[in-house]
C-alpha cells in the first residue's frame, strides 16, 4: 500500500545499465530515477529524458541549414532561438518525471496541457494516509496589496492553533475514507459492513491529500511551466516543485537554461508606453557595451534606445 | 457570495435578442443562458455557440468540392464522414457551457486536453458552502467484478451511516475553512485573529466540494468526451452531466448527433480475431438489405463477412 | 470550376439574418461573408465567430470573482491579463475565416498548430488556373544582413524578367497538369488518352498555386499567429495576410487588441544584461508619470529600474 | 549542398556509444541514425526514441497500481490498454525521425498536428534538385467507384509520355530556380544580374520537390498517424513512408504493435445497425472459444451476440 517508490525499485532501475547510441547527459543519467524530496511528503524523480542542448541546435540546424559548428557556436545558436521566439527546436527534447503532489497543486500543473500525464486512480487503488501540511513559516494572512498573494505570517500560537485544524480535519477525512472503504486487508475491517466503492469513498478526502503521476512534456513547454511556477506569483507550494524541476533541466540542457533565463526569466517586458519613456531618457546617452551582451545584441538596443554606442 | 448565476443575470442575458447573419439554431437559442440542474448542486448553462450541422457540411465540402445539395443529401454526407472518421469538419462546431461541479467531477473533467477552461480561483475569492453528497440510491459497494466500478447498493441503514459520515466530515472541513479565512465580511469575524491566506485556507476542503468553470470545446473533441464520459463505465457523477451535454448537443446539432450514436457510441469493435469468428459464421448466409443500412454499407459489410445479399 | 466564392452564395448568405441571444458584434456582422481581397487571387472571409470583448471579461470574472464592473473597468481588466500573461479568458472567443491562399503561403500558415482545418482537396477536386506572380515593387534580392529577408528591389528590366520566367513555368505547369488530367468535361479533352488520376497529375504544379481553407482558431492563438505573421521579419505574403486578419480582429475585439498591440506588438523585451544597463542608467533620475501608463504600472516600472517618481 | 544525411556523418553517429540508466531496445539501437530509403529520392531514420512496452505497462501501474508483474502479464495489460481506448500510457514512448520526402505528402503528413517539427527552411538555404517521379507502375486513371483513388494502370505508352511530361516540367522549374537565385557559389552565376531572394525564387518550384524535417511523436498519435496513413485509402505516396515507419515501430515496441494491429487496424467497426444484423444471426448459435480469443473477451463478445459458449 505504501505510495513512495520502494527503495529496493529504485536500486534495480538504477543498477540496469544498457549500451545506447543516443545522446546521454551524464549529469542527468547520474540522478535518474531518485528520488528529490520537497514539501512534506512529495518527490520528483526523472524517469528518462531525450535529447540534449546539441539536438536543440542539430534540429534548428536542419531548419536554417547551417552547417555544423563548434560548441561556443552551438551557445549563440541557441540564444539566437531564444531570444527571436524560435520554440520548435527546444520541442525536440522531452523529459519524463514521476511526481508525487497534494492534490491542490496537481491541479493547478494539470493547466498545462501540452503534457501527457498518468496519474494514480483512486477509482482503482486506495490511497495512502498522506497530506501536506504547511511548514510554520508558510502560514501566512492573505496578502493586502494583491488579490491572490501571501501577506505576513502568522505568530507561533496562531500558527500553532491553523496547524492543529488543519491536521485533525485531515487525519478526521482519511479516517473516514477507510472506514467508508472497509477493506478487507484492513486491521479495523468490519465483517458485518459493506464497504463502500472506492470511487466514491474518497470524495470527502482534503485537496491537501497526496496524489502521484507520470508527467512527460518537451523542453519548450517545460519552459513554459517554469516561467509561471518558478515564478515570484505562484503559490509557493507549486513553486516547490517548479524550483526543484528548474535545478534538474540546469543539469540536462545547461545552454539553454542560460539562454532561458537571460532572455525569459530574468527579462523585462516594456509596454510600448514603458519603452516610449527609456527612449526619451536615454536618447543621445553615450554608452559602452557591456561584455555580456553581443556587439549585435547591443547594435540592435543602442539603436532602439538613441544610445551613442561608444 | 453565492455562486450560482443570479436569476437576475440570466434573465438580462436572455432578455438581450440582437440581429446576426450568423448560422443559429433555434432549440439552442430557446435554452441558451438557463441552468439546466444535474447532482445536487450542479448544473450547466449553454453561454454561446458558433455552427451548426449546415457548417459541417458546409467545411466538408470545401475540403471535398462537393456541390451545394439538398438537405437528406447533408444528413448522408455528415454519415459519411463520421462513418469513415473525418473529424475536421465536426471541428468546425464550438460550443461554450458554463458548469457547476464537484471537484473530483473536474479532475476527471480536466483530462480531456483539448478544451479552453477558465475556472473559479480560490486563490482569489471565497468557495461556497456547497459539497456533493450522493444520493442513497448512488452508495453501493466496491464492484467485485472490475476493479473501478460500483457493485450491490448499501441498505438504508448502512447507506444512512455513510451519508452521516460524508456530511460530518464536509461540513466540519467547510466550517474550519471560514475558521482559517476570518474574513472580515463573515458574521463570525474575530477581530483578535489574523486570517490565513485563501490559497492555504482552501486546502483543506473536500473533494466533493463545488467549483465553476467556463469551458470551450470543438464538436470533435465534444463527441471524445462524450463517448468516454457518458459510457457506463464512466464515474456515476460524471456521466451525469454528460448526459446533460449529450441532451443539449442533440438539439444543437442532430445530424450529427444521429451519426454519432450509431457509429460510435453504439457501435461494436470488433477485433481481428472476432471479425474472423464472424466471418466463419455468416460466409454463405443469405441475407435482405435491412431498412436502416444504406445499399452502400450494405454491399460494404456482406462482402466482408461473405454474406450472399439477397 | 471556380474556386472564388460566388457573388449569389455571399449575398444569399448574408441576406440570411436571424434573431440571437448571442453576444454579437455590428462591426464584424457588417463584413460577415464578404471577400477581403489580398495578393493577386486570394481572399479573407469572415465566416462565423464567437464572443466578443465582453467575453473575455465574462471568463476572467468566473477565474478571479471580481463583480460586474463598468466598461471602463472593462479595458482595464483586458489590459491587465494581456499584461500578466493570462491566457485562458482570450480563448474564449473564437473565429471562423475562409481563406484563399498560395500553397507556400498555406505551409508556413499550417505551423500554427492549434486551430481547426479544413482545406480544398486536390485529390477529390481540380484545383482552379489560379497562381501567386508577385507585384513588381516586391522582388527584391536576398538581404546581405539577415538570412531569411530581402535586400533591394530589382530594377525594372530585371523584374520583367523573373516575372516572365515565373509565369511561364506556372502557366506551363499549369496545363501539364489538365493535360494530365484530361478531364472529360475539358474542352481540350482527349478521348484517345486515359487521364491520370488526380492526386498524381498535380504534383508538378507549383506552390505558387492557390488553394483555399476554412481556419478556426482562438483570440489567443489568433493573437500568437499575428505576432509572429504580422512582424516585419514575416515573409511579406503570408504578412499581407495578417495584416489583413489584424484590421478585421480589431473591428470584432478592439480593447483586447489595444492591450495586444500595447504589450505585445509593440513591447520591447530587455533581455537581463538589458535590463542592467537601463537599471544603471536611470537609478536616480526624477521622471514624472506619463499619461498613458497608470499609476500602477508607472509605480512598478520606476521602482524597477530606481527611478523617482515624481 | 547535398541535402541527404552525409555517410561520414552516419558513421560518426553512430560510433559514438555511451552508457545509459534508460530502458533501451537493441532492436532499434542497431538501426538508429541509418537511412531507410523510400520512393525514389526519399528516407527516414530514426533519431532518437524514449521508452518501450515495458513503459507503457509501468504508466498504466501508476494510474491503475497493479502490482509489477510478468513479461505476459505486461502483454495482457497492453492488449487491455489498446481494447478499452486507454491512450495516455502510449503517450509515455516517444520517437524521433528525420524525414526526406516531397512537398505534396509533407503537406498531408503535417495535418498530425500532435507532433513537433523541424522542417528545412528555403528561406534559409537552397532547395536541392530533387523531386519524385512516380514509378511506372504507380500511374494508374482516377479511380471511378472512388473520388479520391487510383484505378486501372496506363499502359506503358501512355506512362512514357506522363513521366516525360511531369520530369520535364520539374526540371524546367528547378532550371529556374536555380537561374532566379543567380547564387555566387553556382557555376552559371552571372555577375551581372542580381539574385532573387530565396523565399520568392522558391515559389515555382513542384509540389513534387523533396524537403526534409526532423519530426517528433508520442506512440498513441503516431498510432493515429499509421491509421489513416498506412491504410490501403491514403495516397500510395505517404503509405509508403507510413509502411516503412510501421517496420520501425514494430521492432520497438513490437506487443502495442501486436495489440494495435488486433484491436485497431485489423479490427472491424460494426455501426448500431450492422451490430443488429450480426446479433440475429448469431443469437442461439453454439460456438467453441478460438484459442487467440482471451476467455473474457469470448464471454464478453459471445453475451453481446446472443452466441451460446460451449
Amino acid at each position: 500500500m505504501t505510495r513512495g517508490t520502494p527503495k529496493a525499485e529504485i536500486t534495480a532501475a538504477r543498477a540496469h545499465i544498457s549500451e545506447t547510441r543516443r545522446p546521454t547527459v551524464a549529469a542527468l543519467e547520474a540522478i535518474l530515477q531518485t528520488e528529490h524530496r520537497v514539501l512534506d511528503h512529495g518527490f520528483v524523480r526523472v524517469i528518462d529524458y531525450m535529447g540534449d542542448d546539441a539536438a536543440v541546435v542539430q534540429a534548428a540546424r536542419v531548419s536554417y541549414g547551417r552547417g555544423t559548428k563548434k560548441i561556443s557556436e552551438d551557445r549563440a545558436l541557441i540564444r539566437y532561438l531564444m531570444r527571436h521566439w524560435h520554440s520548435t527546436p527546444f520541442e525536440m527534447c522531452e523529459i519524463k518525471l514521476h511526481a508525487k503532489l497534494p492534490i491542490f497543486v496537481a491541479r493547478q500543473w494539470v493547466r498545462h496541457r501540452t503534457a501527457n500525464i498518468n496519474e494514480y486512480s483512486a477509482r482503482y487503488s486506495i490511497l495512502d494516509r498522506e497530506f501536506y501540511t504547511p511548514a510554520p513559516a508558510q502560514l501566512a494572512s492573505q496578502a493586502t496589496t494583491n488579490r491572490q498573494g501571501r501577506g505576513a505570517v502568522l505568530d507561533d500560537e496562531q500558527a500553532a492553533h491553523v496547524l492543529h485544524l488543519l491536521r485533525d480535519d485531515a487525519e478526521r477525512s482519511y479516517a473516514t475514507y477507510r472506514r467508508l472503504l472497509n477493506d478487507p486487508d484492513d486491521p479495523d475491517h468490519d465483517a458485518d459492513r459493506t464497504g463502500l466503492t472506492r470511487e466514491l469513498a474518497r470524495i470527502g478526502l482534503s485537496l491537501s491529500t497526496y496524489t502521484q503521476w507520470y508527467w512527460k512534456t518537451d523542453l519548450h513547454n517545460l519552459f513554459g511551466f517554469l516561467r509561471l511556477r518558478a515564478d515570484p506569483h505562484a503559490q509557493f507550494e507549486i513553486r516547490a516543485y517548479a524550483e526543484l524541476i528548474w535545478d534538474i533541466v540546469r543539469q540536462w540542457v545547461p545552454a539553454s537554461c542560460e539562454a532561458f533565463e537571460d532572455y525569459r526569466m530574468n527579462a523585462v517586458s516594456l509596454s510600448a508606453a514603458e519603452a516610449d519613456v527609456v527612449r526619451q531618457a536615454l536618447t543621445g546617452t553615450a554608452m559602452t557595451r557591456p561584455r555580456n551582451i553581443s556587439p549585435r545584441e547591443w547594435s540592435e538596443f543602442s539603436a532602439r534606445f538613441g544610445i551613442i554606442a561608444t
